[in-house]
């Protein structure tokens, strides 16, 4: 198997490319690039790519053992995987257990930062759905507007709705068997060739609040965004806890 | 029956007092005021509350006489209507038939400003709600964000969803008949002392886009947002066609 070009996709910490091997598959790499707010801040974290590649191959394959369709076929090296080849859908999906993060500054809840949200009841998970547009600066966007424009129809709607909050169950209990705090994280979705939403993209410490439960510590990008700690160590921390289950 | 006192609240374009005769009822009182751009733009416009009065009071008559609840009992004056006291729910709800303002610019629109916004079906409405705080800006929320916060409780917001949709139907067919287009429009309810939801606050050119059919010309506050017509003129013309129905 080999790559095919230059990427079809170069994202602020992946890529991806064609394969030689099939035209249905493509090979996704983590690269060492690590941003925040948009772009205002860059860096290289020598060693993060191979981390978020063994850490988002564990969280696939535990996800696919629990019947979650995910785009995850195999890891085929320290920073590649190959996925299967979709048509993603334009939005990010935001999926919270704790007040943290984006949603304090938008709603004014400084006060309550760090407070647990009450979603045991299913359809009380709190998910919000952005529009991917980093000119738009990524504006949040309600049923009504996925709907309307036709970036999804309900069926579609209703499955992603379903999946994340399926989703966060699951890994709420994977990371609370290593000690650590899901507090919150973000999904993307594809639709393959037979109308099938699959969760696509990346599930690793880039894109999800990890607070470890023995020190309080942040296991996760915000160490980078707010000069709190060193990134290598702390997602090495959460890949460690994760070859120990 | 007299005004008691200083306003109870006092808002960008109206004012509320209790009143001599009765603990559930308050005196609306329409003033010339005029902002925009979060009270970056502020003027008075001579007789706008008087016409704001007059046009609001037919349209809160015409919708309870089509069985939606609204707080409006009479109109006492030309700048006076006795409303009933409300808990007022802190969220602005903004029904959109066109493609136009807010919308445009949070979206990224700007090609399909002026477009149908394809709403034949019930659900299909364009139903945005916005968190009232004027310090954070009014920012949209979603259904999750309504109920996990306990803004609102499950029927409550589907029968807010509801009736915007039935307000919709009823006004869009209001101002058909007079030849204006009714582009989109910003409600508020309150809950009354038996749980009912019942419209609140105006329903008004202050708070409506409308569009001339005739001439294609805004009838509504854009006129004054971006300079484009008088207001009086605009709001007087409204209203010689309401009374002319």
């Amino acid at each position: 198997m080999n790559i095919m070009g230059d990427p079809i996709y170069e994202g602020k910490s992946k890529s991806l490319y064609k394969i030689d091997t099939s035209e249905d598959k493509l090979l996704m790499r983590f690269n060492d690039d690590i941003t925040a707010f948009n772009n205002e801040k860059h860096d290289i974290i020598q060693g993060k790519g191979k981390l978020n590649n063994l850490i988002c191959s564990d969280i696939f394959k535990f996800l696919e053992a629990r019947d979650i369709k995910t785009h995850y076929i195999m890891r085929t090296s320290e920073t590649d995987m190959i996925v299967k080849r979709l048509d993603m859908i334009q939005i990010e999906v935001v999926i919270r257990n704790y007040i943290e993060g984006g949603l304090v500054k938008r709603l004014g809840l400084e006060s309550r930062r760090g407070e647990k949200i009450n979603n045991d009841n299913i359809g009380d998970t709190l998910i919000e759905f952005f529009y991917k547009d980093d000119e738009l600066g990524d504006p949040l966007i309600n049923d009504n507007h996925i709907l309307i424009f036709k970036i999804l129809n309900q069926v579609e709607l209703h499955t992603i709705k379903r999946d994340a909050t399926l989703i966060n169950k699951y890994l709420t209990q994977y990371f609370e068997e290593i000690d650590i705090t899901l507090v919150d994280f973000k999904l993307e979705f594809g639709i393959d060739s037979r109308d099938n939403i699959i969760l696509a993209d990346d599930i690793c410490p880039d894109g999800c609040r990890l607070i470890d439960k023995k020190t309080g510590r942040s296991l996760d990008k915000d160490n980078y965004r707010f000069d709190k700690g060193d990134i290598y160590t702390s997602y090495a921390e959460v890949y460690k806890r994760i070859k120990s289950k």
